[in-house]
């Protein structure tokens, strides 16, 4: 396709998302959750066809010879489908917050204000070869009355197009406006940057990947993003831990699910405890496989374990995903806080304290999206926080920041009403 | 300076800002308070140094050639110098939005869940020749404990800097952290270009400027940005409508201060009021020097009046800052809508009528930041909100909608505490 027909395509897909977003707005939430409910039954019953061209984009995977983990993340079977077709039906299950008044008040004049919550419009998701997040973000969006365009990885292009058919025939049958949910379905890379600068079009981009995604994806996109960039995630112990539920919650953070964004991957330890903490703590990391990467004073006092490594500044700032740890012994709770806001990536941090003020102290000066005083970083995440779903985890500070779900999918208008009131 | 010294300058002055926007946060209101009124007194006292430097402003901008409404805005004098003392001392006496709490709630797991609004961190702030804008951003930035960085336009930058070194002094002398307000003192453009993606420093960007300026931010910017773009606004003429009332609220929005964003610039009226409304209108508009431009059944309805040009498709998209209106005759509400939503720049857009479930609808169906029923468009502004100031009107969806004020300079953090919590 000649770029200038691409551009004419994209441009079609947006203008149509705009104009339906307008309409969507207006749809009240019994016949969104009926929708829901009949998109969810809809993909058990084309499971079928949903393998099927899963099945094609697999065979191209291994093709290409692409990595057992990338052809995991790809691969759909009866249960990933299952657990898409639930998605979608707890979703009808929750809350419209469109309409919500969020607050109001009068003025001395008589005017009447109200902070109303509204759908943002239309949004862009660009994610990579997980043909799940077609299915989720088509549930959140519409639940939430927003217009979705959908730009998936070109390798999972089959399977996303056979979950966005069935699902879209859903919203044709119930008369849903024409483009609420689009799907890009050209594999040229011109078709992200072309539709990146669609700012007119489009009002939000929200990218789901790996930190090169988002790094593209902010660099060239002149929509507003956000971003959920990486999770450096730290533990710090303090010298007035519980030095029991420290451990526990070190375990967890970093043992649980590894390779997520919420686990730890740097365990700051207070001076003073070092030496009664860390040699149990290393024992027993070491013993599940874990790779210990320490600061002098953790290797002076892990001198009889065996292959601890040297961390150096690029560990502190590394986001393992994987079975390692880097362990930092400070000096005192400001030399933790300074720590984390030097090298983490403002996700999730948590102190393990029995002292208020210490805690206090850390919930206020480190800048994370989440902070925990003894709770372990795993429970970051939107159903943990009793949300019911989740689009993403937001590392910017603007408009969400932290777990994202229907609430953090809408703006808001302000509403006056008056009685024929003009400016003096 | 070459581009290598100018980036290190740029990359110092942010590092500065993210690094006392850690501890600006943890400042107290009353410590805050001080400081601006200290600031407030400092203006006044040291009225003739910022005279005499905004002089050589003049001077400079003379010899070039600026236009008389240019100067205007550049020029400083007593009671321009006194409303920025004031505008100062009134921050000092708004309430604090650091540290509210805006919700919290627990988890069946004992987990205790607040939101919490926190400083959004290093704000960079960049802004055409209207030196005012310097104390303004100062005052509002510190009051919601965030480092400002500002980069006005050169053309004023002799007042910029003589205003920022007197409100600099105070916050040196008050031991605030060094940095939590600076100026950017180059004039070459590359400054711009080269601190607009310093996105891992500065937080968030507010263009303040035309939409020349806006634009270029936007385009260069990988920093998130939060834009106030035209303003082009709507009074819709509802087909049961008090016509009195409509005029006056018509008037009003056109004629009270047309050069600012939230004038009308398109009056939109139901056929079947157009005999009875428009003629009266008009005349009025005109007896004051306002420009008509009218589509054709307004043309035709005004035959008797005297040039009328005929509204073509720009005008509806034209931000006229000025006394000229454009006239749109709509066969039905949903014309009215259609029209605003298609042209408008979603910035607000009143109805006048009686009928209560029109009234609901054009709330509800107009996409714009501020929706009046009954009410001037020229009521969209923080300080006739009760926010107490403004600081721009957003005309994004993101983040920030509409005037905003101190609480939209602010984001949140999710603070969890537990009693050793782990992810089974």
């Amino acid at each position: 396709m000649s770029e200038t027909k691409l551009k004419q395509k994209l441009v079609e897909i947006a203008s149509l998302a705009k104009k339906a977003s307008y309409r969507l707005g207006q749809i009240d939430t019994a016949t969104k959750n009926k929708v829901l409910i009949e998109m969810s039954d809809a993909l058990l019953k084309n499971k079928k066809e949903i393998l099927s061209a899963n099945n094609k984009d697999i065979a191209l995977a291994k093709k290409k010879k692409a990595s057992i983990a990338f052809i995991d993340r790809l691969t759909l079977n009866d249960k990933r489908i299952s657990e898409m077709s639930d998605s979608l039906l707890q979703v009808s299950g929750l809350a419209d917050p469109v309409g919500e008044v969020i607050k109001s008040w009068s003025r001395p004049n008589g005017l009447k204000i109200s902070k109303v919550r509204v759908p943002i419009g239309a949004i862009l998701i660009i994610y990579e070869a997980r043909p799940n997040v077609t299915a989720d973000c088509i549930g959140l969006c519409l639940k939430s009355s927003n217009c979705v365009i959908l730009k998936g990885g070109s390798d999972s292009l089959n399977s996303n197009k056979a979950i966005f058919d069935i699902l879209n025939n859903i919203t044709i049958k119930n008369g849903l406006p024409k483009g609420c949910i689009s799907l890009i379905d050209v594999t040229d890379r011109k078709a992200v940057d072309l539709i990146l600068k669609m700012d007119e079009l489009i009002d939000l981009v929200i990218p789901r990947g790996g930190e090169g995604l988002i790094k593209e994806v902010k660099n060239k996109s002149t929509i507003p993003v956000i971003k959920h960039y990486k999770g450096i995630c730290h533990v710090y112990v303090d010298s007035e831990a519980d030095l029991n539920m420290a451990h526990n919650i070190s375990f967890n953070a970093k043992v649980q699910r590894p390779g997520v964004c919420n686990a730890m991957e740097t365990l700051l330890v207070h001076k003073d405890v070092a030496i009664r903490f860390l040699p149990q703590m290393i024992k027993h990391l070491q013993d599940v496989g874990c790779e210990i990467r320490g600061c002098d004073l953790t290797r002076k006092i892990a001198k009889n374990f065996k292959d601890i490594k040297k961390a150096n500044e690029k560990d502190w700032s590394t986001e393992y995903l994987d079975l390692i740890l880097s362990i930092n012994v400070v000096n005192s709770i400001e030399g933790a806080i300074e720590h984390i806001n030097q090298y983490g990536s403002h996700h999730s941090d948590s102190i393990v304290t029995d002292n208020k003020a210490h805690a206090e102290k850390f919930l206020k000066e480190v800048d994370s999206a989440c902070v925990f005083v003894n709770v372990s970083t795993r429970f970051t995440d939107g159903h943990q926080f009793g949300m019911g779903a989740e689009i993403g985890i937001s590392t910017d500070k603007i408009h969400a920041r932290g777990p994202m779900a229907l609430e953090e999918l809408t703006t808001y208008k302000y509403i006056v009403e008056g009685t024929g009131q003009i400016r003096e």
